[in-house]
């Protein structure tokens, strides 16, 4: 098989990275995908860097079995703290969300402070901070995590009492600083954008790192001359565990019908058997 | 090694059974434990049978390694999907919360309706549900997932406003079924008891394994011969990710200062390296 025709790899610690598959599959309708949700160790948000590392690589090994010419990082929390580790060990290209969500957050905020909301090791990790200091030095920005996002997005509580409570709560002291842009710097949130975007009011533009992150990945493709501009693309889904719900959550996630589909599959990684 | 003078281990999917920990040491002054919390992998409560007995048993050959004499798996996940595929597989005897839990929610309810509450995995085991019956088949029995109750213990949000609101949330309707006596149904949740108790009134009485868990694992080592009964305990933590949080929480949960400790270790779990 060349090059050109091989799939890209997706991952993410569970089901949220596939707000961005959509949207790459939406910027590449020709691309195949494989896409491996490590639902049996999710989340990655609340553990280690060490872990986090070790969890990507494997991921990425597994990827890497099904011949995929480039991997998308669609996780934050990797992202933040395994990026340049899995750079340095693999010979193909691998993007993470950072980046592009910065490029999105900096368009979008026109030289007014910026905020970023995400896990506690994307935060913590201080790679959005970084990032941002490097398109603009001076720029405002505050941070916070929103540790139970995750879990509410994961338990389909995304509007209602309770999540307007629990936001409140985190982005309270946030909505003071006079952001232009807060960005979504975790890829479960897009799925809570109503709710966050109602607490921040209408003053704060909410930007996502999706529709970035697609742009930077076919933008690799063309420089490659790995872009694939015609034929039928394959979307294959692999998971750690598998439950009764991970495919209805999936396509909740994915937003509506998934695309012309070879094959949908879902079945334990076999780093587990 | 004589038997007698070997460790008990006790195993959760994270810092939760701590809370058991306690009362065995309690219980047993003179035993020596060697604790493993699989924190990389946390939660199991969401996660599929599979996966959850494959994690167990990887944990249960870890604490092996170490020389154990018993294994008490400090886990209701863990307990309801994989204690008997552990029984059968290991040479020594292991210990589940779930009996105990049942036992002691028999003696205060009275012959009352009662009430579970746990993970999801957990409830839709049925595991609680069968026990209960094998002690009365004609009981009354009310059973509620209380899914974000893990998210926000491990936050430390376990008292205040949105932990009401999330009770509430889940226990209005078990409310009306004017149960005598509710079983925490997770090692995580007598963290939450007082939440609990204010949300259900003072009609219900709120029960948990810890205590009736200890007596099992007692009784089990009388019955054998194996309780020690003098000499200086030890006391060994181990978990599958270290994070600067751990060791503050985990004594937090364990309630207070740590008994005679010969060591408190935490390293990464040797199966990840």
């Amino acid at each position: 098989m060349s090059i050109i025709d091989k799939p890209i790899g997706v991952f993410d610690s569970g089901i949220g990275g596939m707000t961005v598959l959509k949207a790459l599959t939406e910027a590449m309708p020709n691309e195949s995908f494989v896409y491996f949700g490590d639902s049996a160790r999710v989340p990655y948000g609340t553990k280690s860097a060490p872990v986090v590392k070790q969890f990507s690589l494997q991921n990425s090994l597994f990827l890497l079995k099904h011949n995929v010419k480039l991997i998308v990082v669609a996780c934050n929390s990797a992202s933040a703290l395994a990026l340049q580790f899995l750079q340095e060990r693999l010979s193909i290209p691998v993007i993470g969300v950072i980046e592009p969500g910065v490029k999105a957050l900096m368009k979008e905020s026109a030289g007014d402070p910026v905020g970023v909301i995400g896990t506690r090791a994307t935060i913590s990790s201080g790679a959005y901070q970084n990032a941002i200091k490097k398109y603009d030095e001076n720029r405002k920005i505050f941070v916070q995590p929103c540790p139970l996002f995750v879990p509410l997005i994961e338990e389909g509580m995304t509007n209602g009492e309770i999540p307007i409570k629990i936001a409140e709560y985190y982005l309270n002291s946030m909505k003071l600083e006079r952001i232009g842009a807060l960005l979504l710097g975790c890829t479960h949130y897009p799925l809570m954008r109503e709710v966050i975007a109602q607490v921040m009011g209408e003053a704060v533009t909410v930007v996502d790192s999706a529709g970035t992150t697609a742009e930077s990945v076919k933008e690799e493709l063309k420089q490659r001359g790995w872009l694939k501009s015609q034929g039928f693309p394959s979307l294959d889904f692999y998971a750690s565990d598998v439950s009764s719900e991970i495919e209805r959550r999936s396509r909740a996630f994915f937003g509506g019908e998934l695309p012309v589909v070879k094959k949908v599959e879902f079945e334990v990684a076999d780093f587990w058997v």
